[in-house]
């Protein structure tokens, strides 16, 4: 048993100390079991209604994070899945009742149902105006003919809600009874377990479920419910549990219900999510109107993977005691109104607008051709040297790049920044991994350069490369020495800035520039790899060049040769 | 693979549409996988900044349950566990930027630090001011030397918090995107998993943990941690997981800091709650002041068990930004202020008030020494008759209660109400099961009957008796036929009421009452067990006469003989 705890015997005082050191509204009673309200006093002198909840331990939130305005006056909480004791929920009374009263609402289980009992009736005895109301929204049970009867569920939160939302309001104790009674006639529950759970003190699960088995109709303490069953979708699942409680609830088309989708425990919130969606669709094609629905973890069963959902019968009246303020950790901040789903189309993208050609015989155009000619025919070689070193996909990824270009080369804008913009589009597009980003990176910082100078001189150009490779270095994060591109790329710019500040002749440049890459890329093959396709194949790339670098050096030879023709 | 899902193909589109449909603030773009606030318009023509997360999905509720006033403008979602596509980041951009600018919250993984960094360079060369801060919080790969660096853990809702509030507070992008920058310097998280988790298109875990294994400073994403260890109690736990943080960002004693008890997925609220106790505890202990603490599920790991702890240095400015409204579906609605737990002493028990000492001599001390005598005897068969049909406890059961009533006969006050509550008190306290409530309402519902009538008369001994029988009906459900002890007590009281009812003798009236009860008692032999000790048992049980209402005869017979001595 892996559980996060100090030791099996104080997991109940254990955290509900932690409870209330998180909410500064809440005090502790009685050797820390029973959560009641900081200004309980308060309350009761100003002649509002206590509402006392509780039960085992294991189902939280429930109930302590049900404590505060409009909602419990106090929790009492038993060991896990075990009853408190009488005497501890009379303490709960004696403690929060004022003349007003107090009304017990208590989950449909012997043991509970017991002790809640008893205390009511020393309470009463003692002059302390009490009344309690069961909770049985358990639809599982119907048919089963189980002598125990229906058992409290979630459901229980919401009359909660409700009856704690009529005594703040200033309801008398006998309206608060009837109105959270009414409630709990008009409830139906039904969950579905796909893992038991485990009680801390025992140790082990209170029951197995194999491979893809899944348990309809459990109970809330890790008891085996009604049926077992194959894992089935969500809306499967879903349907079937709306179909049991709209049967149980007598539910007709055009009525008006509250859903609640509740993790039993161990739930990832992006399957709640898709539960609630399911739910919400299920109930609109039935007819039904869901007038408030909330998706969280309400009442739970310790660890448990699972859902329970349930439906209330509501008319206005219930739906504004659902809407009143609660000041408590665990009743949502949303405001259960049910959104029709708005799917707005994306904003238009600029840069796909298409202009003129670029002139055939354009060295712009013929550099470009000569780069995804050279990547084309690289493609096996580059393949080759990274499946020695990396994943192996450099060399499809560049020639899927290079085709592309080729094929939209004619529907870019066709000044220099336009054709750059274009092709940083199309290479973030269709070339996966790192390279797509980061060509894409690079042309794209080099377009907005060109668009600012005007690109009509070399050194407007280099400038623009210059950029590129800095916006390609920014996004990467890889500097020279990190056996990446970037030891390819950084001194080739450096070397086409220098050479044209010596006022060398574009030919000499360019051959200055290739001969920089090759250089850097020769020197990747004795740098340990820190970044990059390497970094995880760690040493064992020693004596291979970087075929990210090695690529550079080949297409800036293309363009070397494609501008001296 | 058991997951509420429909499709695995779908899961973060239906996930997307069951958070949107329960939030009617949001809407959603493109494809449903951008999540944005429905007033993201009107929220960029005032002049506020526009903030910007996501990442891959499987860390719900981040990111989409943190759009809203006060945190994000959208949140791009990924596939599971996979960077948005850049696009997808360019079209939330679009659609949410206003003259103030975006600010893009990137958590710092490769993917996403790619993706967001080109759609930031895209979306500045269309003329959008675009700033980017990396979320690196991670303090468990520190000495690792692992190439990627440390990892955007759950601190990164801390900085949509802070962020969030300063641009809904008016302040221009740069400022906002220095104060995100500032806290991401000032986060420390670490995590520890006690199971893996299953991404839904791979179907199994990414990593397996043995029984009382865990892991340590793991990612979010299902990968494996820094260290394997032995499972640990929760304080050991914390207390591992704060040194390091305390000790990565250099934190001494009189620092300020706010707390993050992050659940990873699959983790128990009660679990999460003891955590944050001890998290408290251990950093009061150094002398480190929590100015705010929350705890729940922030940025999870689909379903993993475990826990991610984060701190964050904060100063008054800091603390005023987390205080500021949020309105979304995943922040907190508590405080976060920290509390010292207040533990209050449980009222005084009115009933332990001892009185004079009931005259040796009187009629109802004999009546009272008689049935516990008769109790006392009669252990041996009451234990005999219920292991054959019920758990075998109600000998012992009544004769512990019957020892009790004659230790403490001397300290119950002297009149018959006082001292029936005495014995209801003493029952209640030292009879368990289900007994001992039942007895104890009984005596109690008899005793304020007593003491409305005064006791003085035989019939109104008899209709107290009457009113504890109904009272021990309401309590436990049970009706005559159901196979309990009403079966001989429900008669007996009837019978009582009817011999006074014609004037008989109280002897004869006894009598009467002794008759009835042992002829019910019989009649329990042939009835199918409804309620009761034999509920589990079944038909097993027929045949046999109920040990309950057994007892009842047996303790009535004690009366009526002590009564005509």
């Amino acid at each position: 048993m892996k559980k996060l705890i100090n030791d099996v015997r104080a997991v109940v005082p254990d955290m509900l100390d932690g409870l209330a050191a998180l909410n500064p509204n809440l005090s502790l009673l009685q050797g820390g079991t029973i959560v009641v309200r900081a200004d309980a006093e308060a309350v009761a002198a100003r002649g509002e209604v206590a509402l006392i909840s509780g039960g085992g331990s294991g189902h939280e939130p429930a109930h302590g994070g049900y404590v505060g305005h409009g909602m419990l006056s106090a929790a009492v909480a038993g060991e896990v899945f075990t009853s408190p004791s009488t005497d501890a929920v009379l303490d709960a009374i004696r403690a929060v009742a004022g003349a007003a009263g107090v009304l017990l609402i208590v989950k449909n289980y012997t043991g509970d149902r017991f002790n809640f009992g008893l205390a009511a009736e020393i309470a009463r005895a003692e002059g302390i105006p009490t009344e309690m109301v069961i909770v049985a929204d358990d639809v599982a049970l119907v048919a089963s003919g189980d002598h125990a009867g229906r058992r409290g569920l979630a459901g229980t939160v919401l009359v909660h809600k409700i009856a704690g939302a009529a005594a703040a309001g200033g309801r008398p104790l006998a309206e608060v009874a009837r109105i959270a009674r009414e409630v709990a006639a008009s409830l139906g529950t039904m969950g579905v377990a796909l893992t038991p759970c485990t009680v801390p003190a025992a140790g082990k699960p209170g029951f197995e479920l194999a491979d893809g088995e899944i348990e309809w109709g459990l109970g809330i303490h890790g008891e085996p419910g009604v049926e077992r069953g194959a894992m089935e979708p969500a809306d499967a699942i879903v349907g079937k549990l709306l179909a049991k409680i709209v049967s149980d609830l007598s539910l007709q088309a055009g009525e008006r219900v509250a859903l609640l989708v509740n993790n039993l425990g161990g739930t990832p919130s992006s399957e709640l999510s898709i539960v609630a969606g399911s739910a919400l669709r299920n109930l609109a094609a039935c007819g039904i109107k869901v007038e408030r629905a909330w998706a969280g973890t309400f009442l739970s069963a310790l660890e448990m993977a699972g859902v329970s959902l349930t439906l209330l019968c509501v008319d206005d009246e219930r739906v504004a005691w659902l809407d009143a303020v609660a000041h408590t950790s665990a009743w949502p901040s949303l405001s259960g109104r049910v959104a029709q789903v708005s799917v707005r189309p994306a904003p238009v993208t600029p840069e796909r607008a298409s202009g003129a050609a670029l002139a055939r015989e354009a060295p712009l155009r013929r550099a470009i051709e000569a780069v995804c000619a050279c990547l084309l025919t690289a493609e096996p070689i580059l393949t080759e040297m990274d499946q020695r070193v990396g994943d192996g996909d450099l060399g499809i990824s560049l020639s899927r790049g290079a085709r592309a270009v080729l094929d939209e080369l004619d529907s870019y804008p066709s000044s220099p920044g336009g054709i750059l913009r274009g092709m940083s589009a199309t290479l973030r597009r269709v070339v996966g991994g790192t390279s797509g980003p980061l060509y894409a990176v690079m042309l794209l910082r080099a377009a907005v350069a060109l668009e600012h100078s005007g690109g009509s001189t070399a050194k407007e150009w280099a400038a623009a490369f210059g950029a590129g490779v800095d916006g390609l270095m920014e996004l990467g994060g890889a500097q020279p020495g990190d056996r990446t591109m970037v030891d390819a790329l950084k001194p080739a710019a450096d070397a086409l800035q220098s050479a044209l500040a010596r006022s060398e002749r574009t030919g000499l440049a360019l051959q200055a520039v290739v001969d920089a890459a090759t250089e850097g890329t020769a020197r990747t093959a004795s740098m340990h790899p820190r970044r990059g396709r390497s970094s995880y194949v760690g040493d064992r790339a020693l004596g291979h060049a970087d075929p990210g670098a090695h690529a550079v050096a080949l297409w800036l030879a293309a363009i070397r040769d494609a501008l001296a023709d």
